[in-house]
């Protein structure tokens, strides 16, 4: 009997790319290219920082990203611009079903978990539309080891007080619903851009196109 | 003063995409889509399962890398194509000034250390026209643990005898100059693609664009 459904954040509830009107602005026609570098970038970085052993806050990971996307994307990131940046992932965009979604959830635990840091994930969720459908919000900074590592969703399972099993996990990220799955977490991919299933032997309880799938999940 | 010049294989002595010309006779004219599609997703998949603590050999990830580039580039991998492909790797182009350059470096002690398994890696130096001028071969399979964790870099480092401030370490691919870095090893990146430098708190030593430079390189 699941007890809690734990969502992850960026690019699950909240679409990464809606940074990509603020990069037209300062780097018109750009805007799409550069997002998607940052993005990317954002990945790399906190993944070879794991793996090296170099933890850094996702709010550091993350402004290291932009600064190398707009390098990549040869363009200068004035530090006005770069402040105007990081304040958007601040205020993403909402995937537009997820609000809806949320509402008809509400008989349970609803949980974020992300490797977003707290000066990062906290305004992000206040400042949304679901905030009033939230229970709890974690962040993987509080054990200072990002997703996809156990000791991440270790740290999220004790902070519930859960047993893994009660727990069911959704993220649109095929390396987080892997490592949640691996860890023993339940799990949907919330398959947003359609990927093909990945070639690892573990594999997600369901698939779903976006969060209404969830509204017909039974245990 | 440095004792041993240890090279990373795939990207930095041999061009990972010289398999796109046997993916273009199975697949004609998808061989560079997925050719780009393999490689990412082979890097991709080491990370996420050195990441999840799952760790499989590099062949194993590089099989099943390919057969998820065939599904995301809607083509169907026959078995025969799979072995083929997967045999294309074992005969990977050296890059053209590889030869060269080693012929004129040996006096010093020349390794390489890959992620490679020995399956994959040894018959691929072997056949290859610098097998005369490699002392060593090193697989990060002997600690079962990829590069750029820390404990691999610390394997080839036993594995030599030597401290590891005599080790120039040579890499074109970022994530492995960084790692070898941070783990103490003296670096050269061989920045073949001409990308921007990382946006990270630790650098390579020096950065060549192609292993040329290192006959000028001085202790």
């Amino acid at each position: 009997m699941v007890k809690a459904l734990v969502f992850d954040a960026y690019g699950t509830l909240f679409d990464v790319h809606s940074v990509r009107e603020k990069c037209n602005e300062w780097f018109p026609e750009q805007g799409e290219a550069i997002s998607q570098t940052w993005r990317e970038k954002q990945l790399n970085y906190f993944f070879l920082r794991q793996l090296m052993e170099r933890y850094e806050p996702f709010d550091q990971v993350t402004r290291e990203a932009l600064r190398y996307a707009c390098k990549a994307n040869d363009v200068t990131l004035r530090d006005e611009a770069e402040e105007e940046l990081m304040e958007a992932y601040l205020n993403l965009d909402l995937f537009e079903e997820v609000e809806e979604v949320l509402s008809q959830l509400n008989d349970k635990k609803l949980v974020v978990f992300s490797n977003g840091s707290p000066v990062m994930i906290d305004p992000l969720i206040d400042r949304s539309d679901i905030s009033g459908y939230i229970d709890d919000v974690l962040s993987a900074d509080g054990v200072k080891q990002y997703k996809p590592v156990p000791a991440a969703y270790y740290y999220a399972q004790q902070e519930l007080g859960i047993e893994k099993e009660d727990i069911l996990f959704m993220s649109s990220n095929p390396w987080d619903i892997s490592g949640a799955a691996s860890f023993g977490f339940r799990t949907a991919w919330i398959n947003r851009n359609g990927l093909p299933k990945e070639e690892l032997d573990i594999q997600p309880e369901v698939e779903y196109e976006n969060l209404k799938g969830l509204l017909e999940w039974r245990d």
